[in-house]
């Protein structure tokens, strides 16, 4: 770490925020840029251009994933690279700062680098990965440039309008024949470090402005369905019921608990979708089914609190007569970020004064595809409200220029540093 | 009492059981009837021929009510009358017995009581009321004979496909400038009973055959709204969370005892309809919007639930840090049945060596509009499997025929003893 910090330059990277928040900007605020949309190949045309006209190298691949760095493409492939990156797409009515924040703070990072004429040891490469937030499936670039996409069931992506990846695909240069032409050496990709909005409201609460994220928390996103008798609500006796509603009302009031929830803990239960059956006023509920977005940051953890869930549902369905289901939707792992990348962010924001605490990422990023490289970091600056997926999303200025700072300092650390 | 019982004619009863079930019939069993359709029509037709083929007087009010009397209309509105009845529409997919039993079981005590030679010191009026179900808002033939319709405001009844009661009104002979001539001299009908399925376990449950309704259940129909704040599933620890779906659950596992429900208590709570928005798996729920039905049988303890109810909204928004809202839909209060009919009732059936027991009504029927006669009396049979609404309600014929034969017992006490 350097005791004489590393100088960004803020003018041009807010006018890099201010442009490439026009593509797709609603009149409410925020943005509706949905990957391999218009407003997503404005923005990457206008990126692409303005990247080049400062100097990067700038090429996409057969995923459609924005390439930028210092050194040309052949450079960055055929060396161990130093890697950063996020996604420029966003969820409809969405904020102008989630993914897109990270892609223009890597750019940033390198021309700040190059200007203050450090050398590096290794060759730093920005990724925009296309289609992070799911048009189509979800992290579709970063799965592709990491050897995880299944590029055969690629092929029948649809929206949820009902269009096809492949149809859009020859628009945007991807090519769905070699999709799998995307797929780095990872054993050439030295470390990837990533910079987000919280999407949170945990910095700002506890007075904190730069986030050591300790790692990305596993998940287990569960359907659960109870089922009961329906009947009617005047006519049927409290304890001759079978009311499936029963089943959903007596988990979600014990998962607090049962979670082992506390503010220390990186452990979350979340029951987001509830569709009750058949949902007349008079009538007992015969069918209720809802999800449940269970994280932890421990895989052990998170293993015990799904079976911890599975064990109770059916506890519950036999003590209200029910019958009951549970089934796994989908599951990653937790993964870890380095510790010496941790390090690293948390020596930054103590150099340049900035309050850091450690916390993990309870959300998924494309960072999290990059966990073969043993390798990963992250780094959060507060969400005002801890809002994001919101068009009022919002990060200060200044904070958005810290964590620029901040990803250029780790960067550089990772590059020329001796871990990995 | 007559310690010889009246005999009724269970042959003629089922020939008009099994002809109306014809009547909308659906394939997998059941009927929808709805009210004012074509199959209405139909087993209107049917029946008012079928009765006057037997020697009944038929004819229809300007609701379309349909009325049959062993006396002329003139002679049933000018003395004072003991009616039964109940209705002959039925729910989409609904069972063939729902208000359809009440009213031939009518019509059979009429005959039977005739064929007996019987003489009766007040007359006895059979009415099919025009759409109990609610195609058109519920009630609607008993609510204009006893007065009680708002004449105005049907003008504008819709049912779910936007028809309006205005609209086929003509084909049927209602006169929507004429509705409110339906509404009888209220102390001229000097007792109401109405026979019924239990549309519920209880009898069964009992092992009793005949239920004499002690009232009718009082209703609150509420409408809750919890609002909180959305917020992603993975980035929002457990204890900042504003859940609103919290609200709701925490409020359904304390209902139970909140309400004093026990077997012997007349008392229900029921949320059957919810809605969770925005409704995603990763989004912690911003507002939740469900029906809370709540009945008793004793007004008192009815008023005293609801507001019981209405702190412990308020309270758990506040312990959860949220804002809720409790709309009253609708109100009605409870109708204790005369206890000179219940006594009737249970005479009967104890003469006729059939167990019964005493219970309210946890549902609503044509019955709870005839208040103002303070001679009001239910009668139930046992719902097999405690089903109704559904194409899959049955009750076992002997069933059927004993509840006719309490009905007959019953009416003639009305009509020939000292109550009222």
């Amino acid at each position: 770490m350097t005791t004489t910090p590393l100088k960004i330059n803020a003018k041009r990277f807010h006018h890099m925020v201010d442009t490439m928040k026009t593509f797709g900007a609603l009149p409410q605020g925020g943005i509706t840029r949905r990957a391999l949309s218009e407003e997503d190949r404005a923005g990457r045309a206008w990126l692409s251009g303005f990247a080049r006209s400062q100097g990067l190298h700038v090429w996409t691949d057969p995923a459609a994933n924005l390439h930028f760095s210092l050194d040309d493409r052949p450079a960055c492939e055929s060396q161990a690279v130093i890697m950063t990156g996020s996604h420029i797409d966003s969820v409809p009515e969405g904020g102008y700062l989630d993914g897109t924040y990270g892609v223009l703070a890597g750019i940033e990072a390198l021309l700040s680098i190059r200007d203050a004429g450090i050398t590096l040891s290794r060759p730093l490469e920005v990724v925009a990965f296309t289609d992070e937030e799911g048009r189509f499936g979800g992290m579709l670039g970063s799965q592709a440039l990491t050897g995880l996409l299944d590029c055969e069931a690629a092929r029948s992506f649809e929206d949820d309008q009902g269009v096809r990846l492949a149809d859009v695909a020859p628009g945007f240069d991807i090519d769905m024949n070699r999709l799998a032409d995307c797929a780095r050496d990872m054993s050439k990709i030295a470390g990837y470090a990533e910079l987000h909005i919280e999407q949170g409201p945990r910095l700002l609460e506890e007075q904190a402005e730069i986030g050591v994220v300790t790692g990305i928390c596993g998940l287990y996103k569960l359907r659960i369905q109870f089922r009961g008798e329906a009947s009617h609500a005047g006519t049927t006796p409290m304890h001759l019921r079978k009311d499936a509603l029963t089943g959903m009302t007596r988990l979600h009031t014990r998962l607090p608990a049962l979670i082992g929830a506390a503010p220390e803990v990186p452990a979350v239960a979340t029951i987001g979708f509830v569709a009750v059956e058949p949902g007349a006023a008079n009538v007992i509920p015969d069918c209720v089914t809802f999800t449940l977005d269970l994280r932890h940051l421990d895989l052990d953890a998170l293993r015990q609190n799904r079976v911890a869930i599975e064990t109770l549902v059916q506890t519950i369905a036999r003590e209200n007569r029910l019958e009951a289901q549970c089934d796994i939707l989908s599951h990653f792992e937790p993964l870890p970020c380095n510790p010496d990348i941790q390090d690293a962010v948390a020596a930054s924001a103590s150099n340049r004064g900035i309050a850091a605490i450690r916390m993990p990422s309870g959300a998924a990023h494309d960072a999290l595809n990059f966990r073969a490289t043993g390798n990963v970091g992250m780094i959060f600056v507060p969400s005002e409200g801890g809002l994001s997926h919101n068009t009022k999303e919002f990060t200060k200025p200044e904070h958005l220029e810290q964590g620029v700072a901040v990803l250029a300092d780790t960067l550089l650390a990772m590059a020329n540093g001796a871990s990995s």
